[in-house]
């Protein structure tokens, strides 16, 4: 168990680690001056991964994580720099630094377990972020935020009352700074605007291995199609419901003995863990969504 | 690499082994009666595994393996004498020599991973089973089987000749004694009368992870969908393209790297292993067809 | 988030449901006998799973799960009737009610994560067990199990002390009346005679794959040889370190990205997932431990 | 299945395709470098993946596959232009042609399973590479190589000839321009002098999951000591015997039902995949060994 002094310490030792993500249309010489404009600033690179779709005319896709002196005090002074690299090639690119751990809203609904994934991951220092607050459609999951000494917002959904819900939890995720929104097992459809305001920020997890069992009850439906795998999704949210880019997937073995709550009881582990996998990655500045699709450097 | 002499050994420590599967209307006292049935009779059950959908009413699956001195020869006596049995309960069954290998026929187009699967199998002794002939609706493949010394006949599909190239295939696995059709990258589609009469006995695989990914191309569809994992599926065949009774599913993991060649080339892998899989358990007589589900015994 | 009153319906529903497991020299008759028995007590077996080592002389074992109108009343006597069986074939034996739930001990040292993965999975209904207690050579986890509403007894282990320390936990285990001991990352050995005092019920999570990485720091020592995979095991404790009864192991892709620290992290996923798949097992009566192996039936 | 055209093709369409891998000690720079380098001579960088042990003075390592007209004829210059920059840096460092297949000897002993494994995914182009010819120490796979138009070479290990088959086999591996020597299932140990020449470019297949049982019949090891999981092991031959760098490992899951014989067989499915994927890694330019260890780009 990681103690807040441990977690403090491991963000200190990464002050100076910036992340710098790029995507751009392909074309000769994009490395070069990068490279060369992180050299000149005395950057040193840790890592960098690089991926092209197509060597002719395609999509380029970078992340470069370096070290940089008095990164946290120089960071606007090379934000701006690099506006000018960035122009050259028409990149949409973001700098990230990782020692400023971004902050999290989770929504929930009645179901603990993924809640409960996130809460423990945080504390035992494997989930680089902070859990900024929990918002419930439900109280029922007061008391475990509260153990967890994280705030707990209930705002129920009463019926005609959707687009004030919306602005209610819009207010409460801008006051408490919020980067990015976590669906953990939130059993709820956000609106238009609210998930177009927050495009790539929020992750869901669907509770069955996509495309296959789009809609609900998808354990139900395995059950009844007799597979022999079942699986979760985690995924940025669109407007589409269940057709957003998808990040993380994984399976567990079934057999015939298994029932549907077997089914459900099994599908929990999976969710949590390719849930807390997905908002990792995100918060590790991992990920580029690029149309329907993400790109996860490992 | 097992020779043929080891094959034969291996088939001989068999003969005595005996298969009982059965599948009827739960109640009390099944297990009662069948093994004692088998005690009077003097075999010694090695394996057994039960299951019961539910205990109140369900259906009953049961796989029985055992040891019988002289099986071989009082195989129809006993088979007689079972049945009095077998009617009491209301049971489907069926009684298999574990020393009698089943009789396959494999039909083929122009892609020889799967086919090569089962023949580097069998000969390997994974397999418990022959390969009687390999029918395909192109000749690509008959190298491949000349190679390994199994029969190979080129049964063409002419425009409105589909009813002719069925009854010559009927005729064939029928003048070979063949127990068992194996559509190892078939691609095309056979009578609904075909399948009746060899209803849960054409097992095939299907390239993609259903229910996910139904129709054709279907890894050109998970890269659309940008999955990150894809998978195969072995299915007994039924009139319904895509919805027969699920044997075996495997997946493997993909990335934004994996264009679709890439992803088709995984696929083989995925295919190979899942359709062998399937095709060991059928002629090993674990499976257990009811409704649109298989029970799989282990 | 099963509620209390959930749990208590699920083992409401057991109630009637007995399982039955054999283990004993393997001759012909076994099943029949068991069977019979079983059915003339008016039991309906709702699953059975049995194995033999070797048809010819070999160990024979068993599991039968069944239903049985009344079964918490006329257990004892189905037991005293039982042992004239049992006798005839030199059994084995144990009979348990699935309603009644098994009792846990969980010791631990300063990592929580296995404790809380028993925990959470308990009060989800996902562990069909009850936590009787947590007892920890450091006080570190007091709050932990404070929050989930389980005694948690801090028993020190001064120097020279180690015979009293074993009294005192022998004592609390007694008084709560555990079935079953969970060493969840409890750094300590346990005495030789505390061990063969609960032989086959205590079960200890190792953060190796065994036998790969015995003795301490088994991330290091896989970091160091440059594995690919990492793995734990969740095994039955013995006078032997590292030696028991392996029940569970499982594993994670690793690659050079990752350093101790990562393994570290990566494992505890492990762990905790294994560790409480073993649990879980041993508590719905699926373990025979046989010599230095288990048979699990699933 | 892949025709010689079909092959001929992809080498084709990969002939401007350079690899260049670099390791040297980390500074600041270094990418800076070699990207300049590359887009100066009109390189199109498709991929580049880099990996640094450590931020502060550790290795460095780095893939950079790129596009680059005329490359074939261009790349001896660009070699000599790129020993500078190299040398600045104390580099080891290879510049590979992505179009030229590297050509591969198979040294078998009596299985063929992975040896098959190669060959079949040679001719469906799955594996980028030639295989020049099989070398057995026993003549059993002769037929085989010979079915696959291979050519076969037996050199059988007369008593103290050891010596003389070293230097037969390193003859034919010269004349035959060999790039890389794949030992799949050659059970012989080479001598040190033949491995030190071929240092880094021998693979090995170990039937077990390293470092858990080196040695003999690690399947038997296995099964005796009870194990829920067994794998394989790929990795570079070092004078010590099953301890040279670790390339691929992977596992399947077995039970108490499964006998040592068994455990071969499912050994034989894991052994050939694990195999293959090590082998094409290699020939796709994607590893660089590090001391005991191996850095595998994706």
């Amino acid at each position: 168990m990681a103690t807040t002094a441990t977690r403090d310490r491991v963000w200190e030792s990464l002050r100076n680690r910036g992340r710098l993500l790029v995507s751009c249309p392909d074309r000769p010489g994009i490395v070069a001056a990068i490279s060369r404009f992180l050299f000149e600033r005395g950057a040193n690179i840790v890592h960098s991964d690089q991926h092209s779709t197509d060597p002719a005319g395609g999509q380029f896709f970078l992340r470069v994580e370096f070290e940089l002196l008095d990164l946290p005090v120089r960071a606007s002074t090379i934000e701006a720099e690099f506006a000018e690299v960035a122009d050259r090639y028409l990149m949409q690119w973001r700098l990230a630094l990782a020692g400023k751990p971004k902050r999290l809203a989770v929504f929930v609904s009645r179901e603990d377990h993924c809640l409960l994934e996130l809460l423990w991951q945080q504390r035992a220092g494997d989930l680089q972020a902070e859990i900024a607050l929990v918002i419930g459609n439900h109280a029922d999951l007061e008391p475990v935020a509260t153990q967890w000494s994280v705030p707990f917002h209930y705002i129920p959904l009463a019926a005609g009352l959707k687009a004030g819900s919306d602005a209610s939890q819009l207010a409460l995720v801008r006051q408490h700074e919020v980067d990015v929104i976590v669906l953990a097992r939130y059993m709820q459809v956000l609106s238009a605007d609210f998930i177009e305001h927050w495009r790539s920020r929020i992750i869901n997890i669907h509770h069955g291995f996509l495309p296959a069992f789009v809609g609900a009850k998808p354990y139900a439906q395995a059950h009844e199609r007799g597979v022999k795998l079942i699986g979760a999704t985690a995924h940025y949210v669109t407007a589409e419901l269940d057709a957003g880019p998808i990040i993380e997937q994984d399976v567990q073995r079934v057999d015939h003995r298994h029932n549907v709550r077997d089914l459900q009881r099994i599908g929990r582990q999976i969710e949590r863990t390719v849930l807390a996998r997905a908002v990792a990655w995100h918060v590790e500045d991992r990920i580029l969504a690029h149309g329907n699709k993400t790109v996860v450097f490992s």
